[in-house]
């Protein structure tokens, strides 16, 4: 195979995943912060719940899959109630913490691994690129969930192609 | 590299995409007949509108990256309001239709296709890898959306992660 025979490189996956992130981000905040924190729609988490499941799988899950241990999920920090953001400050500094993780983290993933198969924090079996997705695919479903708050709020939510 | 040295196939990324798209093929029946055509919050389209956007660039995404050639997006017959499905067996069933033409074009994108830059539909420049996530993205966005739609319904939706 030539260098250039792969779906996605690495290096490609990530600047996928933080664009992603960057546009999660401008969600986050373009909601009031108390809407950020109280409102949703038909029973739902606010955003400010959601962002922060976001922030809750992604570091772990790099870890996970570069020391193949794994922390339970309700052991991780942020999953608990008093360790949680609850100012928009404090939640965008949480994100902006996790995009240096994220970065940091990344490299140390060798690409072998992407086909290994895990259980991701023991419940959840799949090959790590699946894992990865899972994350990704996984903010992009609560993000457009966020869209629907803003626009019921009469908000301008920031374009989906802007990354 | 090994032939496993790569983060995703071609063919786990089909099976990915299909994988979506049958979640969202759930979410459409989830639907209430005249909901999936009229309702929606914040001003949004309807449901039916999402799923035909995306029916819209899915086939023709895949045609320009074998052809080299792009319909223009208005060109296309599913973007013609005459052409749209009315109803939910219909829109059903041109889900499944390109859910088997999906099929059938894949495997005539080689793999050395996924890094070429293109301009899609004329307009959008990235690379073939970046346009084919663009569908798989913006399909998970749309559908967000309609998670949020069924649950001010009052309907449950399928889950998430059942694929």
């Amino acid at each position: 195979m030539s260098t250039t025979s792969t779906v996605i490189s690495p290096a490609d996956l990530l600047q996928h995943w933080q664009g992603h992130r960057n546009l999660t981000r401008r969600v986050i905040e373009a909601f009031p912060e108390d809407k950020l924190f109280n409102y949703s729609i038909g029973g739902m988490r606010p955003f400010s719940q959601l962002a922060i499941e976001m922030l809750g799988m992604a570091v772990p899950s790099l870890n996970g899959v570069i020391t193949k241990t794994w922390e339970k999920f309700e052991d991780i920090e942020i999953t608990k109630k008093e360790n949680q953001p609850t100012t928009k400050q404090a939640l965008l500094e949480a994100w902006d913490k996790t995009t240096e993780e994220i970065n940091a983290l990344w490299p140390k993933i060798d690409i072998s691994r992407f086909q290994d198969v895990e259980v991701a924090f023991g419940l959840w079996e799949g090959p790590v690129y699946w894992l990865i997705f899972y994350n990704i695919d996984n903010e992009i479903h609560h993000r457009g969930q966020g869209y629907v708050y803003l626009r019921s709020l009469g908000i301008e939510p920031p374009p989906f192609w802007e990354r």
